[in-house]
């Protein structure tokens, strides 16, 4: 089990559950009656910043990690790249299971993302982007420590722990006696739409939101089979930027999603001050896209009740002051 | 039952509870491994931020007004002056019960607050804060229309409601398996905080949490008696310049609380800009004093587990993105 590389069930997503009692906070499921008036529908909101680390995803790290330790995989530690969220959660996830942990980070990531990983207890190793291959050194670390890679989505143990939202997002609508019709999903590689896909009433549709030109989910999901983004296109959503669906993600999502979603970064950005406005949460770029989606009249909510997952919550003060005062 | 002046008890806020079920959000209790390092505490935090109306006023209010078309006093509606949070709650709490509201607001209240006031539903009725009387204006309208005062704390219906914030945080520490050691509370008239005390266990402390310089209900609860502030006086939390204890509000609070502290403004901008960085909540001025004080070292929380109340999120865009540039 040094990688899960079976596609997760719903029973995993269950099980992640479990291991994700009193660690990962139950977020909860918000109305708005602003929502509601401008969509004619009934809106759901699932705020994962409020999660530990800002973002949902210490609940797939958590998961993982914690599988390694009832396995007694958990001795040489854990290693991951990223610049961003699932550092933060790998990082927390590795602290609280008392495990070492291994960030491999750009040396041109943002200092904040640094210090913050670095807070968590995460050791981190900068690594040049430009010469240098972060998988391979992963994997040098890996095989000299005895670590395990804990991949950011293309894994079974993170995919059911990110479906564990969904299995929220569920229950809460149910105990507020409404039949989800819809959830829209942030997808990057795609984990936390598969693990949410997991988790819901078939009858549900999944829809994938992304940014705009950077849709590579949407258009994988039409070509029946993965599909790459322009290496050139750009967004704000920086969370968003993975190059194309992951292996295990596209073969999940592939039967599951009913379509994707798109927003601009002009519409991520008043989706953002919409946030702060009516909601009083911060919401990242990529967190915003399918709230963006929603308000620019890309989702059809009229007289259906829609879930929409804000992934997260970590972004730099000055573009979150510039998106407050240049108004919605 | 025009009002409601014998002081409410635990069995009232129990009731109210009921009535706001499904129509209250059940706001989540957050915990933050940040402000436990800082603190070296256990902290919980309740958001009343993520409320409707984005504060906790909804609860008094559609408390008391859902106990008015319990008993068939609904017909004239209500009235209430406010210029903020309360004005909200009560048009909110209207609309929902299909009643009427009227709203006496200054001519100069902030633009954004009056068309949110009415975006609600509520009626406005401007005077001028210089020559006119509100509360006479308020009793007119009352006496013409046959219309309910609705007080912004002095009622045991608004306490009450208030109150179902304490049970919450009660209930969900208890499921966290956590013996609560205080609860600090903003206070202006001092509902939110005697509301709470009814809900708490008695060996919980009860603070109050005031700006500097607007100790109110500190310096009464040293002095014995009710002690008005300083007319003086100044703060940017907007929502808590109420200018002493209320009777009621007093008469529970004097036997309940252990004792009050204060924030300055720097403390609380720092408050605020910490609620951005490290809990991803919009937290507006008056709604972040408690946390001020806890993070200035006005609250000693070590060893113990502590919650602290935010009560609302409605800030002005300008002065959220100052405190965001100005760094913490």
């Amino acid at each position: 089990m040094a990688t899960t590389t079976e596609l997760p069930t719903c029973d995993d997503v269950a099980q992640a559950a479990e291991r994700l009692d009193g660690v990962a906070v139950r977020t909860p499921l918000l109305r708005s009656d602003l929502l509601d008036e401008l969509t004619g529908g009934r809106i759901l909101l699932k705020p994962e910043g409020l999660q530990r680390t800002g973002s949902f995803k210490i609940r797939g790290a958590y998961n993982r990690l914690k599988q390694l330790v009832e396995t007694g995989q958990d001795r040489g530690g854990v290693v991951a790249f990223s610049s961003g969220n699932h550092a933060q959660g790998v990082a927390s996830a590795a602290r609280l299971l008392d495990m070492k942990a291994a960030i491999v980070m750009p040396s041109d990531a943002p200092a904040l993302k640094i210090a913050n990983t670095r807070r968590l207890g995460g050791e981190i190793i900068l690594y040049d982007r430009w010469i240098e291959d972060r998988e391979a050194i992963c994997a040098r670390v890996a095989a000299e420590r005895g670590a395990i890679v804990v991949p950011s989505f293309d894994d079974a143990g993170v995919i059911a722990g990110q479906g564990t939202v969904g299995l929220e997002i569920a229950a809460d609508a149910k105990a507020l006696g409404l039949t989800l019709d819809a959830v829209y999903v942030p997808a990057s590689g795609g984990g936390l739409a598969a693990g949410i896909g997991l988790a819901l009433d078939p009858a549900t549709e999944l829809y994938t939101a992304e940014p705009a030109g950077l849709d590579d989910h949407a258009r994988s999901l039409a070509a029946g089979e993965r599909t790459a983004n322009d290496p050139a296109a750009r967004s704000i959503c920086d969370a968003l930027l993975a190059a194309m669906p992951g292996r295990m993600t596209f073969a999940l999502n592939r039967t599951r999603l009913a379509g994707g979603v798109t927003a601009t970064d002009g519409q991520v950005l008043r989706a953002m001050a919409f946030g702060y406005e009516a909601l009083k949460l911060v919401i990242e770029p990529g967190g915003a896209v399918a709230l963006a989606a929603l308000l620019s009249g890309g989702i059809s909510a009229k007289d259906r009740t829609v879930a929409i997952v804000l992934s997260g919550g970590n972004v730099a003060p000055e573009l979150f002051a510039r998106c407050l005062t240049q108004g919605s």
